[in-house]
C-alpha cells in the first residue's frame, strides 16, 4: 500500500495545501531514510544530540518533529530566537512544538546584538548604522547570521550537531543567507520542496496551523515569502522539478505548460545562487588544494587516507 | 632567473622567519596567478570591488596587498573590526597597511555585539551566560562569526565581494572558525601554507613587523598559535605538505625524519576537520540533489544548463 497521504482538510473540508501530483512523495520512505540520515551524521561526527533554530513556520518544526523521530526528544535542543519585531503568533507556533515534542528549549532573544549593529529608532549602532538607514535586507541577513552564530554557541553547551532546516526550493533560488540559515552540520529536509515539506509536516503530525499559513521569513510584520518573490510554492516547486530533476529544456518546460518567463526567471535564479551551495573557491597554487583536487569523504579520527 | 626570493632579514642580520626549502615558492608566479584569480572571481560574479577583514596580522595583511594589486587599492575596503580585548598592536598594525595601500577602510567595533550575547564583568547577556562562565572558546568563534556578519553587511554598504584570508595550513588542520572567519566568496592564499604566506608578504612588501610577529587569534592577550597549538609553523607545514600534497605513508613520513607521534596528531587533526571545507551534506531523495548528484560550475545570469 501507498504511503503517498492525501492532503488534510480543515474544518470546512478544504484542502490545508496544494500539493501537485507530481510532488507527492512516499511519507513513510521520507520518514526512514531522514532517519537513518539524521543518526548516520551523528554517528560519524561522534555526537547524540542535535541543536536547531524554531522559528514557528513550517521548515523548521518539520525539521524538529523528523529529529525528536530519530534520536528523541530528549536529544533535541530547539532554540528560540526572535528579534524585536518578530511575529509573537510564531513565536506561540514554537513553543507549541516544544510542548508537544517535549523536547528542552531555550529562549535567546537577538534584539540586543542585532540593534547593537544598526542601532535603534534612527541612532546609529556599532555598525555605523541606524535603524531607520539600514534596509530591511540588510537587517535580515544580519538577523540570520546572528541566529547563527547563537546556535553554534549553544551547540558547545548543549553538545549537539547544528541541524539545517532550509528546504530545496529556497535553496535552488538562493533564497536562503549564506553563513546563515543555510549553515549547518547537516540538513534532512534540503532535498524536499515546499510542497513535500508540508506533505510530510502533516504525515508526522506537524500541527495544522503551522502547515497551513502562509510562509515567511518573518523580516517584517505581514512579509510572505510569496508575496516578496512573486510565485506561488506549487507553482515554483513544479517549475523546479520539471527543469532540475526531470532535466526538461525550456521549450518542454513551455510544451508542459509552463509560462516562458517564469521558467526564464527561476533559472536566473537558481543560475546566480550556485555560490550559495558550494565551497567558496581557493586559488589553485600547491600540489593538492582543498575543495579542487584535494576530495575526501569525512572522516573520523584514526581513518585518515592516502 | 628564479623568483624564489632569499628570506629577508633584521637589522641584526637574522632571518626574518624560517622558510623550509622544500616550501619555496616562485612569488612572481604565485602573485600573477593569485591576481588573475581574483580578477576572474569578481568577474564571474559582476563585482569589481572587494572587502576584507583587516586583523593586523600577515594573512590578512598579505591578501589586501594582493587584493590591492589586482584590482587597486580604491577597489578594496579594509574592515578593522576589534574586541575590547583585542591588542592595540594589531590595529596600529592594520592602520599602518591601511595607510601603506592607501584604501578605504571602515572601524566596526564589535564589542557591544559580543558582549551583548554573554555579557561583561559576570553579568550575564542575552545568551544567559556571563563573560566569567563563557570560555575563551566560545567567545572567540562567536567573535570570528560576528566579523564575518559585519564584513558581509560591509560587502552590501561597499558593493564588493569578501574576500577569505585563511592559509593552507590553518585550514588544513582546522584551527578556523567554521562560519566565521572561514566563510568567504573566495580565497587568493587557502593553496598557501603559513610558511609561504611569510615568504609571499615579504615579496609583496608587507611589512616586516608584521611578517616577523608571532601569527596569534588574537582572542586573548599574549595569546600565540603556535603555543597554543604546541608546534611550530615550519615543522607543521612541512609535516602537512609531505603528507598532504606529496602523499608520503606513515611510514614514509618517519623515514623522512617525522616524530610518528607527530605526524598521528596532525593526521588526526585533518582527518577530523574534513567538515569545515566541505558543504553541508543533505538526505538525499529526489532525483537531483545539491552537493551530491546536482553540481554545477557556477553560472553568470543567462549561462543556465542543463
Amino acid at each position: 500500500m501507498s504511503a503517498v497521504a492525501a492532503v488534510p482538510t480543515d474544518e470546512a473540508g478544504r484542502p490545508l495545501f496544494e500539493l501537485p501530483e507530481e510532488l507527492a512523495i512516499d511519507t513513510d520512505v521520507a520518514r526512514r531514510v531522514i532517519g537513518g540520515f539524521i543518526r548516520g551524521q551523528l554517528q560519524q561526527a561522534g555526537f547524540e544530540r542535535c541543536v536547531l533554530g524554531l522559528s514557528g513556520g513550517v521548515d523548521s518544526g518539520l525539521v524538529a518533529y523528523l529529529v525528536a523521530e530519530a534520536i528523541g526528544p530528549a536529544n533535541l535542543l530547539c532554540v528560540l530566537m526572535p528579534y524585536r519585531t518578530s511575529s509573537p503568533a510564531s513565536r506561540a507556533d514554537a513553543e507549541t512544538i516544544v510542548d508537544d515534542l517535549g523536547c528542552p528549549s531555550e529562549l535567546v532573544e537577538i534584539t540586543p546584538m542585532v540593534d547593537a549593529m544598526f542601532g535603534r529608532d534612527g541612532v546609529a549602532g556599532a555598525g555605523g548604522a541606524s535603524d531607520l538607514e539600514a534596509s530591511a535586507l540588510r537587517r535580515g541577513n544580519f538577523m540570520a547570521r546572528i541566529r547563527m552564530a547563537v546556535l553554534y554557541d549553544r551547540s558547545v553547551t548543549f553538545g549537539g550537531l547544528v541541524v539545517g532546516t532550509g528546504n530545496k526550493t529556497e535553496s535552488l533560488i538562493g533564497y536562503t543567507t549564506l553563513f546563515g540559515d543555510n549553515a549547518c552540520a547537516f540538513n534532512p529536509i534540503g532535498d524536499l520542496y515546499k510542497s513535500q515539506v508540508r506533505q510530510l509536516a502533516a504525515a508526522i503530525g506537524v500541527p495544522r496551523a503551522v502547515i497551513a499559513k502562509a510562509p515567511s521569513a518573518d523580516l517584517w510584520p505581514d512579509q510572505t515569502d510569496e508575496s516578496e518573490g512573486g510565485f506561488s510554492y506549487p507553482l515554483l516547486d513544479r517549475v523546479l522539478y520539471w527543469r532540475i530533476d526531470r532535466r526538461r529544456s525550456l521549450d518542454e518546460m513551455v510544451e508542459l505548460g509552463f509560462e516562458r518567463a517564469l521558467v526564464e526567471r527561476v533559472e536566473r535564479l537558481v543560475a546566480v545562487s550556485e555560490f550559495k551551495r558550494q565551497v567558496p573557491p581557493i586559488a589553485k597554487l600547491g600540489p593538492r588544494t582543498a575543495g579542487v583536487d584535494y576530495l575526501y569523504p569525512r572522516r573520523r579520527p584514526g581513518s585518515a587516507r592516502d
